[in-house]
């Protein structure tokens, strides 16, 4: 099955379109896991997975997916890539879809080797192997073409996705993003524009490709505007909580029928234990029932699909 | 000493401008290698240690720099990060410049995440440890300042530096680089003018920034334009043989005294020992001194400084 059907029905069954994203800084893990750890890079590696353990058992029946940024598993180096690895290994154990949040991107003959690492096979000699293996990964699209097909001939493939930057929801993000080009559209739209070509041969049966992009929450102008012209192009959208995307501004990224989009929040579930909302009822022990409760909450806030 | 500075006088005093790209394949590795290894993931991270190795060991006084590509090693999963690791290590236990070619970018905190890894720091509560701690890396520009800074900062604060994707070799660069904006000014332009800001600060003897930019062999005009308009900006200059880069257009991306630019080679100087040339001259197991031979050629054939 496409990846992208295998994320949307995930998505209409648990009727959620949350994404967690496993985003862990040391100070976001609750003091009574680092307290069994050693203060070193093993033991906060150790602390680490646990940590996402823990929030992946308390969710994986509710919702769909999990984003691992890679920048907070590589800045712990090789033990650091371990538990980025065993992350995803126990979260598809678990039944759920994992996106590797990595911004990977490079000429022709290297993107195939992150492609290789990261969706497909690496070959030695005739055996192959599967390295990273998970089910989508994000890739920047500053290259062009020539850097996007080696992603797009794995997707095809091994049933994999990728989800393009288009418009992403950090403050500069319109430096370049939104430069208005000699024929009066946005980089943006010229994006989304080859993000939807490529995209055609993955077509699945809710109407949308395995070919998807990154558009943020914090632009609902934009949000607006990509939905409507990139009809076959699934968004992910950062940006809502922490960085200030509104319930109103993300239905903006979805369609007529409350599909089209899944919806990430890191600190808001991983952090649920600190807010004041959940500290009352959970003591910090029970970071993963506080953090159950938020992607309950999150469910109700954002479930935008239309009832037949 | 900043770390432009560190690498131009490296350039000068051993009239190299090259730096060796290390994106081993395993069909690059010669056969006599290969033997000595399992034909698993374990078998091929050695045979890529040792081919590296002595790759460094035939080069590390003849020329400034090497550059791992990150996607070759990721693609061999937690032992291919190892046997990167272990390579730089090696490099700068030489005396060699690492410039770790992994093209991150990502929003803020994340880009600060990633700075960390290579760059800077990782902090544990009090504890900072050092995790791949290259010279310099590579940095993709599609999201903007705020996803730069961290790494800006960085540079700064630890002496390293950064090359930003301006203008790429590849084919389909043009895609989105080569685009006119309204003011009639392609994006490449655009980046480049936005490194040169972003590297004020860090301009050194030479008048070069650590902030530094990435221009392709392979678009010589786009290169002579660039090396005027970016005064203070080093080039890393891929593209050379394989690609299709030849000397008089490398040339162009040097300025008046020589300087200005360090030009990769990958294939070229990974596989001399393939080439008739050296084949005559050396055996498989002497594929170390076919790549020093080819070095010296190349050493020859790009050293644009002008003596006094």
């Amino acid at each position: 099955m496409l990846a992208i059907d295998k994320l949307i029905e995930k998505i209409i069954k648990l009727k959620s379109p949350v994404v967690m994203g496993l985003d862990p800084r040391y100070e976001m893990i609750p003091q009574c896991v680092r307290n069994k750890y050693s203060l070193d890079l093993e033991g906060v590696s150790k602390a680490i997975l646990e940590f996402n353990k823990t929030l992946i058992d308390n969710t994986y029946d509710i919702i769909p997916a999990i984003k691992p940024q890679m920048a907070f598993y590589e800045m712990f180096g090789i033990l650091g890539m371990k538990t980025f690895l065993d992350t995803c290994k126990y979260a598809k154990e678990k039944g759920m879809i994992v996106i590797a949040d990595n911004k990977r991107g490079d000429i022709g003959s290297t993107a195939k080797g992150y492609s290789n690492a990261y969706l497909g096979k690496t070959k030695i000699g005739d055996i192959e192997e599967s390295i990273f293996d998970v089910d989508f990964m994000t890739v920047n699209p500053y290259m062009g073409t020539d850097c996007i097909e080696p992603f797009v001939e794995d997707c095809k493939k091994y049933d994999k996705g990728i989800f393009i930057l288009a418009k992403t929801s950090n403050p500069s993000s319109g430096e370049l993003q939104d430069e208005k080009l000699k024929n009066g559209e946005e980089v943006y739209k010229k994006v989304i524009s080859l993000i939807e070509k490529w995209g055609e041969d993955l077509r699945g049966k809710y109407g949308y490709s395995s070919i998807a992009a990154v558009v943020g929450a914090t632009y609902p102008k934009q949000l607006e505007e990509l939905r409507k012209l990139a009809m076959h192009t699934f968004f992910l959208i950062p940006g809502y909580g922490a960085q200030g995307g509104k319930v109103e501004d993300i239905r903006l990224g979805f369609d007529n029928k409350g599909l089209g989009g899944i919806v990430n929040a890191s600190r808001s579930l991983m952090c649920a234990y600190k807010k004041e909302e959940w500290k009352e009822i959970y003591s910090e022990e029970e970071y993963g029932l506080a953090t159950r409760k938020e992607a309950l909450k999150m469910n109700k806030e954002l479930n935008f699909i239309k009832e037949d």
